[in-house]
């Protein structure tokens, strides 16, 4: 009676999400019964069936595999708990790519939040996203937010996040046209990059330089 | 003026699609003018765009930039296309996967053909996905092929298409369910996977004798 995350995950993948999520079903509901299975594992299969679900637009059934799965994941003694985040520190958060190996569980709050924000249920999307710490925001998190709080008129919280975004890379234009609609000064957003600039040194300096046509499109937006 | 292909992938693999899909444009444009820029290049930039635009399930603008990259394909050189093409047989062909490195022309064939399947247009996406040769034909493609045939009522083809889905991997349930909607027998269906046994020899044999389950699941279907 053996079905394997990895065969989930290919499926998904592929995009073969139905069916990775009719897999899944069977997955969690057999791991479920056993009682030899770990909290660790009974969590990282509700994510996988979670990110199924989220790929076939089932989104409230997604934010409930994801809470499920954070439900288990706050039964695992801290350790292993710090050791499994870490470890994942440098994936990509987006819902759309599966989590095999081990849980973030920031990443899966972000996942929750990305669900309620597709269901237009913008209060709740920004209340998950309220407890991830903000050091531990990546790019998709920080634009999620941005959004989030445009949506709810939230002016001054929204350029803080879209000016995060273009810290962490100059080329979401989607952040510079919103900073330039919500009366950001050419100026300030091009002193997001210079930012990075003098973190970054010369390389990357180089490397907007010859970007000249990105701060010529920003005084344009603006 | 340097916008690069990677820039624009690293914003499709954060599911930053909005933005690449306007850096592409822009990537596009500027190559377009550029008489330097050869059309392999060319042709690899519009089907990133293609990528961004399916992403922001913009189908109609993605399926005419797809159309334009495989036309600037089509002036490949040939021995420098087949090297592009066995390059990439290995690779996912979802249209949610962004092809970076190199051209291949059936996946670009099969991501209009999704394009026109999101659009219900199911005859336009047939004639793309008749284009693609059957052996050229990854699990992906069959799965398409296979629902686009029951749409259309030709029940026989989709039948033949869903049981190489089966032949692919054993855990398409979709496929499963749909053979037996369509009346296959469970010992029909279950001839699938003997087949693959035949070919992968007892390792896979094991696979499959520990997942009774899965055949118990279709004989419950049918």
């Amino acid at each position: 009676m053996e079905i394997s995350k990895d065969q989930i995950a290919t499926l998904i993948d592929h995009d073969l999400s139905n069916s990775a999520q009719m897999l899944g079903c069977f997955l969690v509901s057999s791991s479920s019964l056993n009682p030899e299975t770990s909290p660790h594992l009974k969590a990282e299969n509700l994510i996988l069936l979670g990110d199924a679900l989220f790929r076939e637009r089932e989104f409230r059934r997604a934010i409930n595999t994801y809470k499920q799965a954070l439900q288990y994941y706050k039964t695992i003694p801290k350790q292993s708990s710090t050791v499994s985040r870490s470890s994942l520190s440098g994936r990509s958060s987006s819902p759309n790519s599966s989590n095999i190996s081990a849980i973030n569980e920031n990443e899966v709050k972000f996942k929750i939040a990305w669900c309620y924000s597709a269901l237009n249920e913008n209060k709740a999307a920004l209340v998950e996203m309220d407890g991830i710490p903000s050091k531990a925001r990546t790019l998709p998190m920080s634009l999620l937010m941005a959004k989030l709080y445009r949506n709810s008129r939230h002016n001054r919280f929204a350029i803080a996040c879209y000016k995060e975004c273009l810290r962490h890379c100059p080329y979401v234009i989607e952040a510079i046209i919103a900073l330039a609609e919500l009366g950001v000064t050419a100026k300030d957003i091009i002193s997001c990059f210079s930012q990075i600039l003098n973190r970054s040194g010369r390389a990357f300096y180089d490397q907007i330089d010859s970007n000249r046509w990105l701060q010529v499109s920003i005084r344009r937006s603006s």
